[in-house]
């Protein structure tokens, strides 16, 4: 007979890969657990769709109310996406109060890039040495996971990413100096090779790069650089936004600069696909000029009562203030698991987005890291890794997240570090 | 008091256009029905998306029972990703049986283009000179509705589209040849200029063409040069797919060829933000070798149990054979239509995607036509232009249209035209 696995690897591809040696055949979600098809239940310590809880129940009733009423698109007028978006850019400073609603946080850079684009009338891109910010053929230019068919195109230069272990420059103090000189050297050669400066985009916690530890003033320099070549700045908030980071909504808040488009995903309608892209009026404007763009599933009904859904749930459920309580909670537990297990060369994170490095005799411990993993796994708690080496434990969970949680979180990851490092 | 048009406009942009000069203000759909927030009924005749009808209970309980179960991403084993792919790919021939579950029609043709490139090693790509195939920055080079910033990229060649009225080469028959010789020297301009062809993409019923009556074997020669070249051919089913055209469940079928790789959209979820690549085996694996693709939310528990609830349903209500039956019946409507209207140059089309050609004086009537969408659009008929000179009325309704509804839209339509012609 053929298994679930087999029929997947065959319709899906052999490269579709999953999580863990042993893939979770998932059957039930709610709050911060999963369960298998064996009726397994297991700690969901890094998926940050489901921000508000697996299945939280005002979000599916938002979602199952607003598909039996209506579904269509926004080339007629409805009341849902103009109160969702009014309500979404309350939440921003700086003049964000236009918006564009897409599907999918790649979409939602591609349309972010070509507004830089539309507004400085040049193509280049500044962005990280160790970044992902989506799948399209754009965006993907972007990351630097794997280099795509036919190499990686000029129009994008990067700056070297700061980190905790190995910081560019030598020390932790001197990163914001080495990323603006890695903005400087990228300018020049953009404007050596005639693309000019059309953006920085970047995630304004790192995510992808290992989320280092960064004070607010990180990115002064290196924006001001941008600005004088004309350049504008993309706040890439899929990860860190909708109050995650427990000390602010968004971000850019927390290093304190003012984006001129941010870029929203994943959590936004807790699974529901439905991304935006907020910036400023003009910049819309001038981008609806320059390119005819109109996405026929972005910003319909359902989508927006999902999303008004969640904006709702986290007011109501005080989740940034969780996040940031609970987060704090568990930062110091794991802190105490550092005092114990020599492997935990740093931990780090804000709110509900923390994580430990992983280094032995000097080096990143990769395998281990992928071997704490497996072990947790197993042991019910499930989480993945992080940065350039793949040697950090990265804890992402759903925003309700308790203190238990993080109890149960702490003993497994301690028990795991015992057994396998 | 700021109305909600007002509220859209500054939120959404200027140029966030709507249908109708007096934009509908929707409120609630059911089947073929549309209500504005005045309590006003709409027959639509236009919307794809709503493929199995308005809120379709069937597809409304999917996907409010999947949202309350679980919904998470790929990276986990669900059955129900595997379940729907199945099922999908059933449906079609060619050994098309592999998948890509997207959010868009747009994400699915980003991804089918670099299908072709890792499958070729080439990057030139061919289309028609009158296409859409979607908005994100690299698709979107191949639409012809406005430059892009930069102008047009040289890896895009285009053939000129097959017309009613106006057939390329000179006659309707002719245009098979017509459209052959304008690949060939889409071809030799790849050839020369460096990139090579690495697919031929068109819609197989040429939607946004005007959807000119074609017969089977229309793209064969075209097809045999592309495949000499060493390009592969993608099929956009976005617009005639899931049994819309009548006939066949999918427009390549009609016009009798074997697509490389297949994308579909708008309908697949009936509003749900769900889309899909299909293509063959060795072509999704060497995709997955040539670039690292994942979509978060595609094909999540709930986008596969909103698809396959539509899938069941074009089954359970046989809505290929009433796209068939009402299309030829609502065609005959048209057509005595045309005997008492010398506007009306031609009447076309195939199940329940069908329109009427307005000239006027030697020339295409675009205002005319403008103007009889806006008289019907306020006798509560709702439909929209096509073609180059957006002169044909242009009617796709949902699948569940009826003779009835047929009627309604002739009776309308005369009147309309009695008025405004």
């Amino acid at each position: 007979m053929t298994t679930i696995y087999e029929r997947r690897a065959r319709l899906l591809g052999p490269h579709m890969t999953t999580f863990y040696k042993e893939p979770v055949h998932v059957a039930r979600g709610e709050g911060v657990y999963l369960w298998d098809t064996d009726g397994r239940q297991y700690l969901d310590c890094y998926n940050n769709v489901p921000h508000v809880g697996h299945c939280h129940p005002k979000v599916v009733e938002a979602i199952a109310s607003q598909a039996a009423v209506l579904n269509t698109h926004t080339r007629y007028v409805h009341d849902g996406i103009v109160e969702y978006g009014e309500a979404l850019t309350a939440k921003f400073d700086h003049d964000l109060d236009s918006m564009v609603m897409v599907c999918s946080g790649s979409e939602a850079n591609d349309v972010a890039l070509r507004m830089a684009q539309a507004m400085t009338g040049k193509t280049g891109v500044i962005t990280t040495d160790n970044t992902y910010h989506g799948n399209t053929t754009a965006v993907s230019q972007l990351n630097t996971s794997k280099v795509p068919i036919g190499g990686f195109q000029e129009h994008v230069q990067r700056a070297p990413a700061p980190d905790n272990m190995m910081p560019p420059g030598g020390t932790r103090e001197g990163q914001a100096a080495a990323f603006a000189e890695g903005v400087k050297q990228a300018i020049a050669a953009l404007e050596e090779n005639g693309h000019g400066v059309s953006a920085l985009i970047v995630c304004p916690y790192f995510a992808n790069e290992g989320f280092p530890t960064l004070d607010a003033g990180f990115l002064d320099e290196a924006i001001a650089l941008v600005r004088a070549a004309g350049g504008i700045i993309i706040a890439d908030e899929v990860q860190p936004g909708f109050g995650r980071i427990g000390s602010h909504w968004w971000g850019h808040q927390k290093l304190n600069f003012a984006p001129d488009i941010v870029t929203l995903g994943k959590p936004m309608g807790n699974g529901h696909p439905v991304a935006a892209v907020i910036t400023r009026p003009e910049i819309l404007t001038c981008f609806q000029e320059g390119f005819k763009y109109f996405n026929t599933f972005g910003g319909n009904p359902v989508s927006a009562a999902a999303a008004m859904a969640v904006l709702n749930v986290i007011e109501d459920e005080k989740l940034v203030e969780n996040a940031k309580e609970v987060g704090a909670y568990a930062l110091d537990l794991l802190g105490e698991l550092q005092k114990r297990h020599d492997v935990i060369a740093d931990v780090r994170g804000s709110g509900l987005f923390f994580g430990a490095e992983l280094w032995r005799d000097g080096k990143p411990a990769t395998a281990l890291c992928d071997a704490v993993v497996e072990e947790m796994r197993h042991t019910g708690v499930l989480l993945h890794t992080e940065g350039r080496f793949d040697n950090t434990l990265k804890i992402r969970p759903p925003c309700v997240f308790t203190k238990e949680n993080a109890d149960q979180l702490a003993e497994v990851m301690d028990a795991a570090l015992e057994k396998v490092a």
